[in-house]
């Protein structure tokens, strides 16, 4: 059994070509949507002094040589001592013989970097043919990411950021990871909409931020900040406005995901969600013009850790 | 976050005091029966080429510094590549945290070693006060432990073990960790009950092995290898015959304990089964003439996975 802490999975991924994790991510959705992985409830443990949260996700894909745990937690009063909120592992076990392989002591970075390559395969298959100007609404870890990893998706080099304040926006803006980008900052939605056709939502908000009445013809939007009950980024209305809009598991998104919020009021009729493995697999289920809207609601599925820690494993 | 390899743990099992062990499990016993044990649903992965299963446990006691997960498997068909059947580690927390305090690669030993302890807190509970000769049903590695465990709880050393064939049982008398106890062999159940009157079953065994009618008063049996459904060792008439019926958990037994069978063919009242923790703290629900017959129904428990997996961890 191999130990292989958070140093040495930075080093496998800096040395390792995106596009392989990307297409490893993009099979996965794939298999999941075709019914292919196996997937069991997660576990969870609950702790109220002080509060924490504890989820054990796992699974395996059929036939396959490995299966994957993974254990994640969120302590939220752990910035009170120095420590970070998240902290957590995957772990790589052989399919065949049950043995460990190795653990991916992580502290929940892969997480980051797994939801960040959703929101890249989205934008490969769902994103407007000519991308004038990326938005980014939010400024912590996961936007960040989400624009890193777009790099290789798209030519646009053009960002505009929403943030509840210039100050954090603009700390984004000067982020070394992002230099390739000219990013500008706004504190107003509307002239983000106004600008951007690719647009990516991150934050934890428990409300509307992007209104139906923003966001014009030709748009796509990727809502990955509501992955729990009680959390909402978009506008229900919006999705009645959609032409196509996409789950990465459309159980979790109709129970917990913006879609909950769309099924909801009625603005969206569970016939018209489609798989994001399907998008993937059936090109003439994309996006048909330039003018319409469309939009992918992720909540985050195992398969992507899955993914992601077998892709590492067999990087390393 | 530290890892303590199989050979580790058995250093440390070796130069730690057993009672410590034994009490911490106890105490284990006392708190779940008090409802003060957090123990989810167990997870679980089933594979069928080759076939597998694996299981995870995890819980935490109320307010306590640590919470355990384990991790399990049994790959039945590993013993054709030369390897064990069965794998696993358990993980130790901060409950404070999350942070990963410590990785014990076990390998399964020590759940076969709490298995083992929890016969041993049975028997200093439940046997009668002179025990005149332990009947261990059963060869393997659990029969071999209980047997071990029971050596500073009783100090009887007459030893009668029952084998499907006297070759195993020799090979078991034979074992010099062992060597404290006098141990005959037979393949006659009747000769083991006519002589023992501490009683534990440690077999895989689907069918009753021990009946009604070959049970002497004042006998106690710990019957701990009807883990899962299906399984069975004794025969139901017997719960009919026992004064006292506990169970290590009261759910788990009514599923899929030797309990199951007896509650389903109507030998045994649901009001009439005790949990191990209550007998544990109240004297008055123990035995109270050594003509009686008792039976102890063991399962396993997660909460037992936390207190040795804690024990083994602050004793190293």
């Amino acid at each position: 059994m191999e130990i292989i802490s958070l140093h040495r999975i930075k080093e496998i991924l800096a040395k390792s070509n995106p596009e392989t994790l990307l297409a490893a991510i993009e099979e996965g959705f794939v298999l999941y949507a075709d019914g292919k992985v196996v997937v069991p409830p997660v576990g969870h443990l609950a702790f109220t002094d002080p509060p924490g949260d504890v989820h054990i996700k796992y699974g395996r894909i059929e036939g396959d040589e490995y299966y994957v745990i993974k254990i994640a937690s969120g302590f939220y009063d752990n910035p009170k001592q120095g420590l970070p909120p998240g902290n957590g592992m995957m772990m790589v076990f052989s399919a065949k013989t049950g043995e460990p392989l190795a653990i991916l002591h992580d502290e929940g970075v892969l997480t980051d970097i797994r939801t960040a390559i959703a929101g890249a395969v989205v934008a490969k298959y769902m994103a407007p043919s000519n991308v004038k100007c990326i938005g980014i609404v939010g400024t912590g870890v996961q936007a960040r990411l989400q624009l890193a990893y777009l790099n290789s998706i798209t030519p646009c080099r053009e960002v505009m950021v929403w943030g509840r304040s210039l100050e954090k926006g603009e700390a984004m803006a000067a982020d070394p990871d992002l230099s390739e980008f000219n990013i500008s900052v706004t504190t107003d939605m509307a002239a983000l909409a106004e600008r951007c056709n690719l647009i990516v939502t991150t934050t934890a908000s428990r409300k509307a931020l992007l209104m139906a009445g923003q966001v014009r013809p030709g748009t796509h939007i990727t809502a990955m900040g509501a992955d729990a009950s009680g959390k909402q980024e978009l506008d229900p209305a919006l999705f009645a406005k959609a032409d196509i809009v996409v789950a990465d598991s459309i159980d979790q998104c109709v129970d917990h995901g913006d879609i909950y919020h769309a099924v909801k009021s009625g603005e969206l009729a569970l016939e018209k969600i489609l798989a994001l493995g399907d998008v993937i697999q059936h090109a003439q289920r994309r996006r048909t013009s330039d003018a319409q809207i469309t939009i992918a609601d992720l909540t985050g599925v195992a398969i992507q850790d899955i993914q992601i820690a077998k892709g590492v494993y067999i990087a390393r």
